[in-house]
Parts: C-alpha cells; sequence; structure tokens
C-alpha cells in the first residue's frame, strides 16, 4: 500500500494548499486545528496542508509542529515567506509584526491570512490595504481573521438580518465581557504594554465586537463617543520560570483595561460597545443584540451554538424571543457537521475560516473580510482612542 | 367630615395614615393596591386609609374612588392638600404639576410622596428639596417614588454590595428597554411632547436606571458622556374616541426616542446606560449588572423574583452565577409573604414603598429616596441633555 | 360624604358576594387576598364582602380578621355555615375537615369554594360530589381550588392547546420539586402524619400537578404505575413554643415524602409525573411540558409570568422554543392588570380564582374546576396509592 | 505492510496505537474526528495512527477513507481484524453486529473499542464479557463507548458527586429528547425495525441515559417499572434513490417510539427516566439532574458546556443554583484546550474518549466503562422491556 506523503489534513487526489504559519501559541494552535479538520468535514477543492511552522525557538517550534502536524518548520518569518512550497502565509503573531509580515508575504507573491486586529496603526493597516490591492491583481488574496464572524449563529443571524428580517435597524448593543484581570496581582504580560500590544481590551475585544456589530448590521459607523479607563495601573512583574522564581518588583500598565463608546451607524441607528477585562464571573461573554423595526437578534458568544431571534411581525400573543438551536443541516456550516441538537465550538470558527478561504482561493474570489475591513475597524479603534484623549467628544470615522 | 370606619386596608385599633392621591390613572391604580394592601400584609404602627382620590373630571374619579377604594373624592387638588382629614399627599400626576403641588402640600402640612421623576427641571426639583427641607423642620416627611429599589432583588442587591460582597466596583452596565414606539403609526401621545413629559424616554425609563444604578452602586455619578435620537419624528395625532374618529392628521415628536450615555462614579467605575422605546421584543427589561472586585450581581426586571451573583472569591472550579430565588423569609419585604419560591409581581414594590413609608412617618425618620435625592437624579439627566447637545463631550453632575 | 359601609374590596352599587372563610393560615391569607383584589383589578358583577372569617381560637381568629380585614369572627364553622349573612363558604382548612364542612354549608344553602385537594378519600370527594349535584338544582355552585389553572401563563397554555396549536398529544410530563423537608432535623408537622394530611407529597403537590397535567391537556388519565417512597422515616417531635421549650423525642412520618408515575391519558398519550419536597434547591418549581405533533409548551411555577412555546410547523431553520412574556393585554386575565412586562406574582391566582368564581354566581353558571374534577383528581391519586403498593403495576384510574 | 509514516494525528517520536475502524456513517465520522484530534491536543503516550477502515462498499469506504484521513481500507470486517498491523478494532456498527466482530477482534488480540449499546441482547453481551474477561488477562483491553461520560461538564459533576458534594443522592431524574419521529410521514428507516436495531429509542437513548445516570450517582440500579410506546405503528418505506423514485407502500414500525420508566437505586435514591424521539422542538436535551441532601447538580446536552449546581450548606439568603462554565483549566480535559469561556462541542467526546483509551492502553490499566458495565445496562434495558411487557410491574435488574 502506497503511504500517504501529506500532511494532517490532506485529502488525496485533490491539489493541496500548502500553508506557512508564523507563530504557535494561542492562536497557533487553533489556526492549525482549522486547516487540519476543514477537509474532513467539508467537501473542499483544494486540500490544506500544514506545511511549514515558524517560530524563533528551534526546539519549541520543532515541538509545536509535532504535536499540531505540520510538516516542516522555520526559525525564522522571512525564510518562510520565502519558501517555493508554501503558498498562503497565516500570520499568528501579535499585532506589531502583522504588516511586516504581511507585505513581505504579498511581495513573494503569497496568499495572506492575517490575525486580528490587522494592525497596531492605521497607518500600518494603510499600507497592508495598499499591497494587498496590488497583489490582487496578480491573483493573490488577502484576509483578516475576525474568525467570530464564523460561529453557524453569527452567520445565521447575518443572513437573517440581509433577508429583512428585522427591518430597519434601530439598536446593537454589543459587549465583550471578560475576567482575568480583575485580580490585581496578575502581572504585567506583553499585553499589557502598550509597546508589543497597542491597546488594551481595545484591539483585543473592541475590534471583536466592531467587525462583528458593522457585519450583523450590514453596515458601518459613523462616529463615536468614548471612555477608557485603567483601572489598575501597576502590576506585578511576571517572575522568571523555574525553582528560583523571586519577585521583579512592579511596572505600570500603559493600555486600557476597559472601553466604553457610543455610536450612530450611517443609517441613523444607535449603537453601545463595551469591551473590558473586569466583568468579575464573565469568561468570554461577547454578546450582541441588535433590534429593528421588524425584529431583534441577540447572541451570546458563551452559549455560542444558539441565536434568540423575536419576530416582531407576530401577533403579540404568540411572540416572544425564541432560541434557535443554530445546529441544523440548512444552516450555515452546518452541512458538514453533525445532526440537528449537536453542538459545536470555539474552535470551529477557524475550520469555518479555513474552508471559507480555501473556496475562495481554489475560486480566485476575494474574501471577507478584507483588509480593507481590517483597516476600516482599525479606524473606528483609533477614533475611539481620539474620543477618550478629547473629553468623549463625538468623533467620526475616518474614510 | 367623618372619617371612614372601614375604608379599605384599615386596621382596627392602628392610628390611622389619611392618604389623599391626586392622579388615578396608571399610577394612581399601582399606589393604590400599595396603600390597600402594606397593612394586609405587613405588621404596620400606622392604618393606610384611602381618605381621598383627586382628579378634575367628576364622575371619572367617582367611578376610579369605587374601583380602588377610596372614600371621598376631589376634583381640584389645591382642595384636597387643604383637606382636614388628610395627613399624605401622593402625586400621581404627570411631571409638568408635581412642582406646584408638591409645594401646595408641603405648604399646607402635609407629608408628601411625589412620583418619579421629581420634575421637568432642575430648577423646580431644587425648589421642591428646599421646600422639603423646611417642612423637616416642622415635622413632615417627603419621599420621591423611585418603586424599583423595593423590588426584594434590588433591595438585597443593594444589601450585598453595602456587605462589601463585590468589593470594589470596576462597572455597572444598565439598560430599561422596552418597545411600544417601534410602530410608526403609534399615536403622538402628550409623552411625546416636550411641554407635558419634560423629555422622552430619558425622563421616564432614564430616571429608574439613574436612580437604580447610584442607589446599588451607593455612590453617584461624577459626570457622563450621552447621545439621544429621535426614529421618527413625526407621528399621527391621537384619534378623538368615538363613533365619528378621523384622521387628525400628523404632529411631531418633541422628545427624545433613545438616549444612551456612559458615565463615570466618583469612585472611578464605568457605567453604561441606555433607554429606550424601540427595543423590539423588549417588554419592560430594566437590567442591571455591577461587576466589582470580588464579585458580581446582575437583575432584569422582567424576571423580577431572582437576583443573579457570582461570588468571585470561590474557587473557579465551582463558581458561576447563581440564580437566587429571592423569595425567601430573610429576603427584603418577604417576612410579611408567601412560603419560598412563590413569587412576587409588579405591584408589590407599591405595597413595600407604602410600607417604608408608613414606618418613616410613624417614627418621624426622614424616609428614602428623599427629595434630594429625586433632584440629584434630575441633575444627571440635565447632563445628559447638555452633553447630547454639545458634541457627547464629557460633562460632569452638577453638585 | 356617607361612610362605606362595606369591607374591604366592596364596590359601592353593586350587589355584594358574602364570604363567610373557614381557615385562616397560609390558604386564608392568599384567599383574603383574592377577595379583597378581585373588584379592584376586574370590572365584577358581584361585590365581594369579607363578611365572616372562622377559626378555634378566638383571639387568633380576631388578629387574623383584623390583619386580612374581615368584618367578623366565628370559632365554630357550623355556626359560620348557619349565618344568614354568607352566600358563599369558602373552606381553607385541612384536608380531613373539607368533606363535613362542605356537605353542611351545601346542606345550609350556600355556594362553596373548596381548597384542593377536594377530600382526603375518594369516598369523601364522592358523597361531596353528590351533594354539589343536589345544591346545583337549587342554584348553588361548587368549586375545587386548584389555583394553577389561573395563572395566565398556563390559562394561555389551555387555550393554545384547545386552539390546536400543539396538535395531536404525545407526551406530558410535569414534576412539582421543593425542598423543606431535604433537613432531616425538620420536625415531625402534621403534613407528615396520615391521619390528618391523608398523603405527604402526593396530596400537596401531586393533585395539583395531576389537575394541570389534565386541564392542559384537555383529557383524563386512563392510568397509572407508581413508586412512592419515605426517605426520613423518624423525625423530631416539634417543640412547643416558648423558652422552655425542650426536646420532645422523635415520631414517625407516616405519609410518602416523594412520588413518582407514569401514566396513560385516554388519548394515549405518555405522561410522566413527579411530586417530592426532596429537590435541593428547588423551592416551588412545578414544571409543565407538552409535546405534541405540531408544537410544544413549558411552564415553569418559578417563572410564572412566561409560557415557553415551540411552533412545530414554522421552518426549521428558525424554529425554537420562544419565551412567551404573558403579560399583553389579551393574554387571560391580564385585561384589569399592568401595561406589557409588569409581571404577575403568585397570590394573583386567587384573585383570578375569586373574579371566576363571581362571574359564575353573578351568571347561574357551574365553575371549573367543579367537585366531580376535584373527585377526579381522587380516583388519580387513589390509584397512584393503589399501583404503588402493588409493587407498581399498571392501575386504570376508576370512572 | 509498511506504516504510515504520517497519517492524520501521528506524533513523531511516539509508539503508534494503530486503529482499524469497522463502520463509516454518523458514529464512524465522530470516531474519526476523535481519534485524529486526540494526540494534537493533549500529551499522549502513543499515537493512535488511523491505519484501516473498513465498510462493504469498496467506492464508498475508500471515500470515506480519504474524506476522514485513513490511511487504508477493507471491505470485510474479518480481513481487518486479522490484519498485523492493527492494534484496536474500533466498532461503529449497528447493534446486531457488535457482539460477533467483538469476539473476533478480542480472539484475534486486539483491543476493542465498541460503539454504544454494546450489544443487542442480554445474552450477546455476556458473551461478550466473558470473552473480553479471557483477553484481559491475556493484555488485552475493552471498552464501551459511553461517550456522554466525557463531556467535561457531566465528568466534573461525577468528580463533585465522588467528593461528597451533593451528599447521599436522594432523586435522579432523566430525558433524552429529541423529535425527529414526530412526522408520521417520515420513512421506515432500519432504526425502526427490530431485527436490526433491538430497540428503539430504549436502546439508542434510553442505554445512554441509564448509563449516564449510574455512572454520576455511582450506584446502580435495583429494579425498574416501565411503560412503552409506539405512536405511529405504519410510516412509508424509504424510497429508493435516485430520480426515478416512486413510492414503496408502508411498512410496520417494530420498535418503541418512547419509554418511560420509574426506578429505584440500591441506595434507595429514586430515578424518572424518559426516552423519546417525539418531545417537538427538543433535539438532542439529554438533561439529568441528581438531588442529594447537601446539593443538586443539573446538566442539559443542548448547553453542554454549563454545569448547574446548589450547593444546600449555603446559607439560603444567598444560595441558587449556579451556573458553572466548565471551560477551566482545571475541569476535566480541558487542560488542553482553550482559554476560559471558549466552549466545546459535542465531538470533542470522542476526542476524550480516544485519550482515555490510550492513556488505559499505554498503562495497562483496564478502562471505563468496561464490557461489564455495558451488559449491566442491557440487564437495565431488558428489565424495562420487561416489565413494559407485564403491565409496569416493579422488575428487579438481573445481577
Amino acid at each position: 500500500m502506497a503511504q500517504p506523503q501529506a500532511s494532517d489534513g490532506a485529502q488525496p487526489g485533490r491539489p493541496p494548499l500548502r500553508i506557512g504559519m508564523v507563530g504557535y501559541a494561542f492562536m497557533g494552535a487553533a489556526h492549525s486545528q482549522g486547516w487540519r479538520t476543514a477537509g474532513r468535514v467539508f467537501d473542499l477543492p483544494l486540500s490544506p496542508d500544514l506545511a511549514v511552522i515558524c517560530g524563533r525557538d528551534a526546539d519549541a517550534v520543532r515541538t509545536a509542529a509535532d504535536r499540531h502536524g505540520w510538516a516542516a518548520t522555520e526559525t525564522d518569518w522571512r525564510a518562510l515567506v520565502e519558501r517555493d512550497d508554501v503558498d498562503l502565509v497565516d500570520i499568528c503573531t501579535p499585532g506589531d509584526s502583522h504588516a511586516e509580515i504581511a507585505l513581505a508575504a504579498l511581495a513573494a507573491g503569497k496568499h495572506v491570512l492575517c490575525e486580528k486586529p490587522l494592525a497596531n496603526t492605521v497607518a500600518e493597516a494603510e499600507a497592508m490595504v495598499r499591497a494587498a490591492e496590488d497583489a490582487r491583481e496578480r491573483g493573490q488574496l488577502a484576509m483578516v481573521g475576525f474568525n467570530y464572524r464564523r460561529v453557524p449563529a453569527t452567520a445565521l443571524a447575518r443572513r437573517m438580518v440581509a433577508e429583512g428580517r428585522i427591518g430597519t435597524l434601530r439598536h446593537v448593543r454589543v459587549a465583550y465581557l471578560q475576567d482575568w484581570l480583575v485580580n490585581p496581582q496578575f502581572p504585567l504580560t506583553w499585553r499589557l504594554r502598550r509597546e508589543q500590544a497597542g491597546s488594551g481590551s481595545l484591539g483585543d475585544l473592541g475590534a471583536h465586537i466592531v467587525d462583528l456589530a458593522q457585519y450583523l448590521a450590514g453596515e458601518q459607523l459613523a462616529g463615536v463617543s468614548a471612555l477608557t479607563e485603567t483601572f489598575v495601573r501597576e502590576r506585578p512583574l511576571p517572575t522568571a520560570p523555574g525553582p528560583a522564581a523571586v519577585s521583579a518588583g512592579t511596572g505600570q500598565v500603559t493600555v486600557d483595561d476597559a472601553a466604553l463608546f457610543t455610536g450612530r451607524f450611517a443609517s441613523g441607528a444607535l449603537a453601545s460597545f463595551e469591551a473590558t477585562r473586569y466583568a468579575t464571573g464573565r469568561k468570554n461573554a461577547l454578546r450582541i443584540e441588535l433590534n429593528g423595526e421588524r425584529g431583534s437578534l441577540a447572541f451570546d458568544l458563551e452559549r455560542l451554538n444558539e441565536l434568540s431571534y423575536h419576530d416582531g411581525t407576530e401577533p403579540g400573543t404568540h411572540a416572544g424571543f425564541r432560541r434557535i438551536l443554530v445546529t441544523e443541516p440548512d444552516h450555515p456550516y452546518l452541512e458538514g457537521w453533525w445532526p440537528p441538537g449537536h453542538g459545536l465550538g470555539y474552535e470551529h470558527t477557524f475550520v469555518h475560516q479555513a474552508r471559507d478561504l480555501v473556496h475562495a482561493v481554489a475560486e480566485g474570489r476575494s474574501p471577507d473580510p478584507s483588509f480593507a475591513d481590517g483597516l476600516q475597524v482599525q479606524r473606528v479603534l483609533a477614533a475611539v482612542e481620539e474620543s477618550a484623549e478629547k473629553n468623549s467628544v463625538y468623533t467620526p470615522i475616518a474614510a
């Protein structure tokens, strides 16, 4: 019997799409699951090939490759983006390196998938959009990884909004609540330093909810008014690992702990946003509700297999918010999965992302969300920061 | 005038507290239930006596008196406040008449209970506070009717915050969502005209949530940044009742349909507020959540017998938001009611309000919330309107 | 001005319906609220008059009369049922005296409202039905107090079943879960002695759920198979009240702690029942779900303002259990209450019961549930006990 | 035969565990995901190798192998169990072939994982247990696939029961509700014929809930009393696929549509079971609640990342059912997954099953649940069928 030559997820008889991934922490693990599984569940035109994984520490990246099923390793992302056996570069690093890697990968002729936020600054994001547009003319694709568009329930919500089921939009309220910074003794990791992370909860959580709100609404924000706060301004430095770990003093938190903003959509609908890491007891509560003249939709990421829907055109006697279990065969992404009622999990958003991107590559279509979408989210975040600095004054989003 | 010997709610052998109520619509009916029932459920030092009810239409007020169990009627509130057989004047009229009636009643030596909002303007409310302070020296009491403090679950929440169970406060998020204006054909009632209603959702719903948020937090807002909107600016005029009802054209909506604001508490905690009548499918969804360093609390008026509590000091392994069914004998106001699990309803907040006010009168204590509390809420609402007019700029609350 | 002569709840200008109530504990208080409030909320043809209340201890009954608003007292129920100024006898005593009082009241020409269970034995209940049928020919009415039919949500459920909204019935599952006996040190009250209580959770909780299940289903049970259990067979005797309370030893529990049974409806639908006082954390969780070929309905008494409904005729894509907030003006009993979203409580079932019975008396209609309905429930409970004694064998319900 | 060098899921540097799977429908797809993913998420001592997959149709099994990532195929399970390059046989066929395949695989020296139910009859299951015991002495392992033990929330529930957190058990109530047979036009598939399926909802759903109830309780059922029903006794025969599909008449349903039973645990706790495919709107609602003297636990498979827990030892003032989001690092199986609040799905139960079985093989430990556990569940199901045939009489479980 002939041996399989391809890596995890390979489908015999289909052309491969050879992936080179930079970064292998949380997002790297999640993306690996996505690439590995997509062709096992969906009927894909190309077979994703976990070709090369890249990280600075040779031993660590080798361990990660073995764990996650990648065939080869690199320790320099510049080498990875130049490899002939890589078709698509998947960027899973912190935000401060996104622009440089993406620009190099596009220049090297690769397709690019870049984790959110697209970049740490609007200027970087603008350069990335320009490069992506140029590359598009050469047949290359670029996508930003707002994976929460690909929960079946949010995708169903988008479909229902587009079908007109909630009518003219009046309100969007959205919060992304976590609680891992509640303890003031939690250490000062890189995520709490502006130079690496760009911002705090705003870029980490706020980017997700700005994208999701605009995606579901089907329109963009026109302006925002914002407050941000850093509740705990000094935290212990992380101790070095090992038995001799000693207290290393404290350092300044230089990013926001929480960001609240209100805004107006282009259509006049109102929106309310909150991103925080101090909502004690809320672990990953991305909650969004849309109220329209004909109906309402609500979603909570902590119950990701459910979509709540109120049909406002029904007689009030029997109307009410219904809990749609988004596990039916005609729900988005469900054709490949299990029978009704057998729920999916967080990681499947990455399987769906891989599926959609593989189709786009095979068909030569521009995938959503584009780098331009990622740039527009950055502009919203920049307006939030500007408003917060200017006493919350209403700040239009740059076009 | 001779006393009623057996008016509704009368308790033999206890001195009466003779109530004169002005207004008999929704709030009048609710207050009547409160006065009638308080002495039937709680052991009160005084027996509330539904003495006189006042309304401009003699027939209508007579019908209301019979329906709600009031002994006598008046058609002029000036006559009511001067009656010797009235100890306490209960003001259930629209906001534009609160100040005038309250000032007259206090001048006439009566105790006063005034529905919220305390007044339509800060200036009126200031005058009312001054009059109440003067009257207090003469032994008279004055209270404003923020009844949602008296849901057992909110009262328990206040107690738990005061006990330190959620620790240093970080976030308060509160929304009051209704949907009765979603249909653009809903007529232009007085509630949609600034001259009578003062404001729209802001004064009606916003006043409740500002008071409740500050009450539960145990501290006051320092400033706000606000957006308001009127989605439907022209509505049909109400048709005259009767078989010959004809379309009467349309008129301008002159109040806000929705108000969103963020704010900072004196302690630095952040708050988010939303008041709207356009949240399709939400009928009376006053929802509040408080996140503190040691725990969180959440409440939804549509499930008013429940309080959600997360104890952040528990090991994460077994921690979670718990649903406290607030029907235990040691919960606030529950000593007089039913066994555990036998829930209360909306109207019982007025029974509890009556109970607390009767005790205050009997004991000569100043009741909460005071007119000064009502004024402070008006100042917050005024700052909201000012911020909304000034491009959402952060606006401190006047002290 | 003329003084009111009537008691609490009296409506001027309407003929009175003079109530004589026997018993004044939990049920007495609840019924008092019902009689007092019904005419204040609904437009009744007769004015309920809280005329006479009866209890064995003269001082205690006087206190209860004052608390609950009754005009006169008696210490012997035989005197009460013979009074000329009583039109209707309301029996709120434990089950072992129901038959004797009801028979005497019917013989004395009174209408009768009897708390559930109708009686402690089938034989007593049969005698009561015969007496009620004879009295009916003389124009007297008799009703049994299954108040849970009169929650707006259950009444709506009944209406929806009758409209065919769930189609052919397949399943009914119902549980009534409380937890007040979990602690083995809870004392041996009369409710735990067969001679007074008749049975334990079966008669107390089981009677409610058998009636409600049959009422909602619109059909009767054909037979049952049952298990019962007494988990804690010996409990401390109640200590005498007072400072010198001493341990009084222990006694035998002679009723069931829990009863589980399955059954078949006449139509072939299957049913599952559970009644227990040992469901730790469940305070008053009467939960019922009906599954039919076209839809499903679910209700939980701990959230009594909500009805859960699944419309099985909708496309699966958008279908789901919806939460109907049963507070709309066209929902059962809601015409007299508050705006949408302003919920009711447990006691309002007794207000609705009073309303319905007043209408029945005024119109000379036989009210539901009748004594015959109460007898049929007793027959189901008897079959449950018989099955439990006979090794759970399926036991038909006597016709 | 040479080994695959990079089959899906393979971990370099670890000895392989070579799997041969029989069957490739729903369960085959789910098991494939389990084997492929386990080593990607958990640190396993052996590397699962998707070596051979078997099905009768050569083309179809080849397609399945490519889709699910299996290296080789067979069309005769007898050939598969004899292959030298297979260490463990995973049986995913319908129940009527379990015994024959398992016996052959054990005789061939393989470890065996057998899907539930273990067999269609007690006699078959007994033979399998004997064979497994003999094989155990030769170092072979055998496990039955009750995957719902491996939801993190149910595993946490088991741990909490074992820790004594709910104390002496009083009640277990469990239902497994689906609705795919509600439509009487749903065709007569093999699952509705006794000769292939053994039984209907009883073996399919009832086996799961009997195992889960006993597993969580930590004890076995002593006896049961049961009702079963076939609501729709005649259904259309499945049409042959293809454009010329014609109606093929109707056939008899020869299995149960629903099974209800009550029972007693060895300790005296009571249990209630319901399995049905006619619960309109319930898609995969496996719900279980345990009430003990010190606390309660509840779970619903439609919200599988949550466990509901009531701590009965807390003061009632602050007690309530809490929703534990079972996504913390110290929750069962969570060490390899995502940060808190990032939920898992249905298929992960199979990943966990694979993990546990790989560890057992590597360590030579007998895995749970054993074939003996599977036999005991069959005995419960047999007692259910016997009781249903004997007029629901209480029927002890054979030891």
